[in-house]
């Protein structure tokens, strides 16, 4: 958009009214279009204007600012003097003003700001006689250090190290111990700095300065730190930044002066009481600095402190009293929490700037859910607002603020959210036996196979030295619902030892101590930390805490049920054990869209006759041994149809290579050799031969079944066994069998052939019937690309984007730590495709695959049952497609379930 | 189409005249059609008629004969009856048919045939008077072993049985030792056979007899081995077999009758020479039978073969002058070398089958070129008979016929055509050292690595135990024009003691022992045999022949210039160094397509550089090191442009994971450590951290160059540098630099920035430019479903279809061994996808890449370079596809060549 097609260049704001307001974010930027509101309620603004984000895109084209523009902002330059009664760049009332950017989304931190511009010699003077020669001359000399860093790009450290100089020969220790005559050398020495740095002398005159700003904001709006971040945050490119510029105010003209920041509700607990903090006799940069200690603003708070009598409330009442109007005011006027940064200059209270709060989830359920009861807002507005990933947090057990306050060992990726503590495991044996004496343990790896699934189950949380989000133990860990950090390069393992090294923390840990681990952020502490477990846990999983017992789980239940009524997209769960189902099913689950079966076989009472089919040299053989296993598998699947009564069970056939079931160690392999009547160097060979390249696209998925279709057919029966007896208990069974990596039609023809004479064997044998459905994966391109075929004989298509996703962008999950992170800080993807379904790419083949498989069947159920079905954008990206299900962990399906809301509500 | 849209059922043939000819094959199958033509030619055809296919497939769809149809089959007998003056199942001239099945498309030996039918005790009786009894009771006892085999489905075996019994009762040796008396008696046993078998007493009446074995042959085009030769040859199920009903004649009445197979040419050296054998006084099946020595056609290879006087020439002139007559007719009407079949009957020479004869490439190649000669066809006729593939055997090293007939002692994959004989070489190095000694070796591992790439150009041909048709060693050898077998999986190779045990054949061998491979058929041989370079080599490459030397040269080099003139798609080469870059261009190849930079580090001297450059901690370690190899790379790149000179050379930055590079046994990596002075666990710890799990999807391609800028920039700059040296020196250079991996369009950004940056500096300091492109390879899916991105930035697309299938199809090609041959046997895929592109999946990706590209850059250049650029099916796929050239391994670009004009001749 050209400027001239802008209807207006500058917003005005101040004076009880404003041009613009919150509704004009895009052209005024979060900051301005919120000071405009606040000006059009009559709330206490100090008054300034807005320069409109197209003027930003303008001077990025044009490389200058647009013609004639700063003859507007003279104009409103003036505006401002005449409500403010100052005068810009001269006495007797000088006008200070900030200028800063402000685009349509907050990029905090990102862009520039200066502060008290309008400063020159002349002015500090005039300054100094109405306020004070050390206020004049601090804010002179905090604006040269500003201007000189945010416009002429000079090191901030070169102005600090003058500071600390001045400080030093006059014996001060802090910046406040300064005197006027202290200040006024760090002004010349500061003026010094800029001329060395520039070649120039510091500009004195306020347009030139004002000019300056005006563009070095803007410029700032393509800093390499400002492009990174819109990247790695999904901001377009093309917004660009609004400059506001606004009369200063000053909290630290003296004790009836003060500056803070506040939210209307507590953001940690939702409770509805203002929070915050305050400083008197400071400017707003002092409260960020953390140089002082700030107060509460009430005195309930600041007796709870001991800090009784220092409250806003109690010193500064008019102020507080005042504060609680403005929030009250801003509240109702938002709809939702507001997080608010005040001045009060001479006992007058400025607002300088509102915005949604941040919160946590716990916060995000309560303040949502108390907004709808007190009628400020419908049940779908709260719906849309609340960050579907913050449900993971209310469901995660959390660290104490003191325990996360702790200085972190080592961080890596944070996998799986919630924290745990307990004493190092080097191996899943050790983190099993130690468990069941009773000790709590962290499973510490370089990573995870499947078999470690029983050390991973004992283990309070799991700590690896590799993978990425998507690795082995974090996608276990999540299916589990235990904290894990996977990544952390910093540990050195040696297991056999029984030796953690922490690279540059120089500390050695062994099996005897004890560490905590937060997967919510990725931070690895030593030593036991306190924990605490869910409370919707509690009432809704372990049912030791009644409802009534729990706000937060009556929000969360209010919340979900609101999520149900708007949602259109059904939410299942990957689980492959009744009590993974259970859970699943307590969090509102409809059904499971994965229960992975080969994960039944790492039992240790099975692993045994998994290999000796594996090791067979004869169908008989095999068949021998399939047949210890068959009556196992029927009851792991008559477990989980009586938890999942009435709803959708979807079996995947076995899928995993073979090599994996094997022991990879000698005294395994000898003793196998030993149990199967084999030599070793027999049992070693096969081991060997079944070693592959790249076992991600080797012989597994339906390639085993079709080689060897008796464990198909023996998966079939257990399948169908199991259904057959729960339905005779009188349980509702609706098992849907599942082919994996199908990238063929005839791959489904032949194993559905095979799945199909069993079924209709054991019907006739029993002389009776259940409803079944037999569907494939869909995770290989191909299957994608030729879906139209391979849903002649598929009753559902469930996407499995994990592998479609290594496939399509040619990347395996496990290896990826080498460069997917560094490819994702290059902004090649924008985020993790592992966590996110990369819409572009592998999202085209899933339409491909749902338009032609409906297409040519219009009545197929189509799903995921990839990781990404506990992504609040892939949910989204799948409702979108017209899936009907997504389906994920058991501790993602409350994320799941809101997100599939949102999707529907955005429609 | 059903039978009714027919408008005709039943087609004569025979006394002149016919309804059909060769024209009609889709309706009479190739034998029926051919009878038809050979009838309407005047030639001497026993009458008879073909029920058409189209009944065949109402019979499948409706269970029975067609309503009516055998009440037609009478009258067309009642024609034969006419022109035989014989009598269908009865004396005292007895007509006796023949039953046959054939198809549009040839399937020989898939379907069933029944001879002598009309036979029954007293039609023996009669032709007993005419032709003697043993002749009678032996086309009897024939036709119930035929009947009840073919018809009832007897076991072949119960009447052998029955054959042997009778003739050790009698003391007879051979079939023919019988006497009528003991043939009576094996008939009577032959009836008993049938009887206990079937039930039913033998049917005696000929309708009967006729209208079952009609039956029989439609039945037998569903039977089990026709469909899986029909799914292996990618033949249609909806075509079906037409019946031939002919009267039969004989060539076992008496010594003035015989039968005989010939081509009208010889087959294997295409020689204008008939070339056949007979028998006389014997039925055709005895000829195949091979009991009794077949005799050669002419006088005069019958001298050269010492059998002086022994020729049908000199025995039956008469038919040997009509049967030249016949050939001379039957070449004029089909243009065409023929494969016939003959029999004379008492003086009298009927003709019962021709078809176009199956030859050598050379024979193909002799043959074609003589026809234009001749003025028989044009050359575009002659270039779209010749099957491309043949040509790759005219280039291939052979084997003696006498040692081709040794017998294998183990069978592997056919992975690079051409025999070679050598001394067993259990390692690379003992490879190379030992042929530096002048001994002839054959390279024998489990599989191979780019490590041993020295081992595979020192040895005369490569033999492995594991792999596929596309493994590194089949690929690699076919680059080389080296005979090849992989995937042999009798061996048992200790390559540690030297010693390789064959499965099944009892034998072990060690490096002292001489073998054969044949990489034409995938045979193994023990022991040395004689083996011939192609005269087509010597010529073109070796120059050790002048062309006038060698007319298979000279027809090669016809057929190559026609098929140039025909073809509109270039044709490039992929070729590492100048040598291959020089044969290959000997061979026609118009430019490099792919020159893969990695081979070149793996020589001895470069190695070290490089596992310098891989263990280096820091940028400036990893300039040095990497300024170490730009020279080598500089000297490579000049000696291919000079070889190239005036054509496209295609480079491809690095690609392979640098795991590839480092050593993997102990010593090695100590001795790495001492020169990189490191310790040797920091060396190992090095080479485990870059193991991956799935280094095919991982950190290579263009990964390893946005890791390793620095890598990417030197082989640019060593690229322009040596393409400016040679350019001074006069030789027209046109590098295009190749960017690996992309699945993106943000990386082929980057990459580019790289490049193009060193390409100006290097264009800036020496004053002058050589024209470049720079482009990307295609074999992500993601880089095709994103192809109009990408092409936005890429001067050209070069699809490498061994990885685009390995990710489309998600399968291993190094780990396919397990399941990819029993996938094609079980039809899921028709063709391995290795070998030819999978039209459907890869080919859409394919089809999405070119069309979008182009869209959004219409002069987009799109070549292959994958190893299917040179299979022919695959060529034709990407002219289809419009694609501006593919790219194969040198002594595949005369396949290329001829595929290319194919596809363009077809257009």
């Amino acid at each position: 958009m050209a400027a001239s097609d802008v209807p207006q260049r500058i917003y005005h704001f101040g004076g009880g009214t404003a041009d613009g307001d919150h509704t004009l974010k895009a052209l005024l930027g979060g900051k301005g279009a919120n000071l405009g509101a606040m000006a059009r309620l009559g709330l206490p603004v100090p008054p300034g204007f807005t320069i409109a984000t197209p003027l930003c895109l303008q001077y990025h084209a044009e490389g200058a600012l647009a013609p004639g523009l700063m003859d507007d902002v003279r104009v409103s330059i003036g505006r401002i003097e005449e409500l403010t009664g100052k005068t810009f760049g001269a006495g007797p009332d000088p006008l200070l003003v900030s200028v800063r950017s402000g685009a349509a989304i907050s990029m905090p931190g990102m862009m520039d700001t200066v502060l008290n511009l309008g400063m020159n010699p002349a002015v500090s003077a005039a300054l100094g006689a109405l306020a004070g020669d050390r206020f004049a001359k601090d804010a002179e000399r905090r604006f040269i250090q500003m201007f000189g860093n945010v416009v002429d790009g000079i090191e901030g450290r070169r102005f600090e190290e003058v500071l600390e100089t001045v400080k030093h020969e006059r014996g001060a220790s802090e910046d406040t111990d300064l005197d006027a005559a202290g200040l006024d050398d760090v002004v010349t020495r500061y003026r010094t700095v800029y001329r060395a740095a520039t070649g120039r002398d510091f500009p004195d005159a306020p347009w030139e300065q004002l000019e300056r700003a005006v563009e070095a904001v803007f410029a700032s709006w393509e800093n390499p730190r400002a492009r990174t971040y819109r990247r790695l945050n999904r901001i377009g490119d093309d917004l660009g930044t609004a400059v506001t510029v606004q009369a200063m105010v000053f909290g630290n003209l003296g004790d009836d002066c003060g500056t803070g920041v506040g939210f209307t509700r507590d953001p940690s607990t939702g409770a509805k009481l203002f929070y915050g903090e305050y400083l008197a006799n400071a400017q707003g940069e002092d409260v960020v600095a953390g140089i002082r200690t700030p107060l509460p603003i009430r005195a309930a708070r600041a007796g709870a402190m001991k800090l009784a009598g220092r409250s806003l409330e109690e010193l500064h009442p008019h102020i507080h009293a005042e504060l609680m109007r403005v929030a009250a005011t801003l509240e109702a006027h938002y709809g939702d929490v507001q997080d608010l940064e005040f001045t009060f200059e001479r006992d007058t209270l400025y607002l300088l700037q509102t915005r949604t709060a941040k919160r946590t989830g716990q916060a995000w359920l309560m303040t949502q859910v108390a907004l709808v009861d007190e009628g400020v807002i419908e049940p779908n507005t709260a719906l849309a607002r609340i960050p579907a990933d913050s449900l993971a947090q209310v469901l995660a057990p959390s660290l104490d603020a003191s325990a996360a306050s702790s200085p972190p060992l080592a961080r890596g990726l944070n996998a799986g959210p919630g924290a745990a503590t307990g004493m190092i495991a080097f191996t899943a044996d050790d983190a099993e036996r130690r468990a069941q004496l009773g000790q709590a343990v962290i499973l510490v790896r370089d990573d995870t196979t499947p078999e470690d699934i029983h050390g991973m189950h004992a283990a309070r949380g799991i700590l690896t030295a590799r993978g990425g989000l998507t690795s082995h133990a974090a996608v276990v860990a999540r299916g589990m619902g235990k904290p894990c950090i996977v990544g952390c390069g910093a540990l050195h393992i040696n297991a056999h030892e029984e030796r953690l090294t922490i690279e540059g923390a120089g500390v050695t840990l062994g099996p005897g101590d004890t560490i905590t681990i937060d997967g919510s952020t990725g931070a690895m502490m030593l030593g036991e930390q306190a924990i605490a477990t869910s409370e919707v846990l509690q009432v809704l999983v372990d049912r030791t805490l009644a409802p009534r017992e729990s706000p937060t789980s009556q929000a969360f239940a209010r919340v979900m049920e609101w999520a149900d009524a708007a949602r259109t997209m059904g939410v299942r769960t990957n689980a492959d054990t009744p009590a993974d189902a259970a859970v699943a099913r307590s969090l509102g689950a409809e059904g499971i869209g994965l229960c992975r079966t080969e994960h039944m076989f790492f039992d240790a009472d099975r692993i045994f006759a998994m290999r000796r089919m594996i090791l067979a040299e004869t169908e008989d053989e095999r068949k021998a041994a399939l047949a210890a296993i068959e009556p196992m598998q029927v009851n792991d699947f008559k477990g989980l149809f009586r938890v999942m009564r009435g709803m959708t069970v979807t079996i995947r056939t076995l899928d995993p290579p073979l090599h994996e079931f094997l022991p990879h160690d000698e005294s395994d392999i000898a003793e196998l050799a030993r149990h199967t009547r084999r030599s070793v160097d027999a049992v070693r060979a096969r081991v060997h031969a079944l070693r592959e390249s790249n076992p991600m696209l080797g012989h597994r998925g339906c390639r085993l079944g079709l080689h060897f279709p008796e464990i198909t057919r023996m998966q079939a029966r257990a399948i169908i066994r199991a259904a057959l007896d729960v339905a005779l208990e009188g349980v509702d069974v609706h098992p849907e069998i599942m082919i994996p990596l199908v990238g063929n039609r005839r791959e489904l023809d032949l194993q559905k052939r095979e799945v199909s004479g069993e079924i209709e064997a054991l019907f006739k044998a029993a002389g009776r019937r259940v409803p079944v459905q037999i569907g494939t994966m869909i995770e290989i391109p191909r299957a994608a690309l030729t879906a139209a075929e391979i849903a002649e004989h598929a009753d559902f298509f469930s996407f499995g984007t994990n592998d479609l996703t290594q496939m399509t962008l040619g990347v395996s999950r496990d290896d990826s730590g080498a460069f997917l992170p560094d490819y994702v800080a290059k902004g090649i993807y924008k985020v993790d495709p592992f966590v996110s379904i990369d819409q572009t790419g592998v999202g085209r083949l899933m339409r491909i695959a749902v338009e032609e498989g409906r297409g040519r069947r219009p009545e197929l159920k189509v799903g995921i049952c990839g990781e990404h079905g506990g992504d609040p954008e892939s949910v989204r990206f799948c409702y979108g497609l017209g899936l009907d299900y997504v389906s994920c962990s058991p501790y993602r399906v409350p994320v799941a379930r809101l997100a599939a809301a949102q999707a529907a509500l955005e429609d």
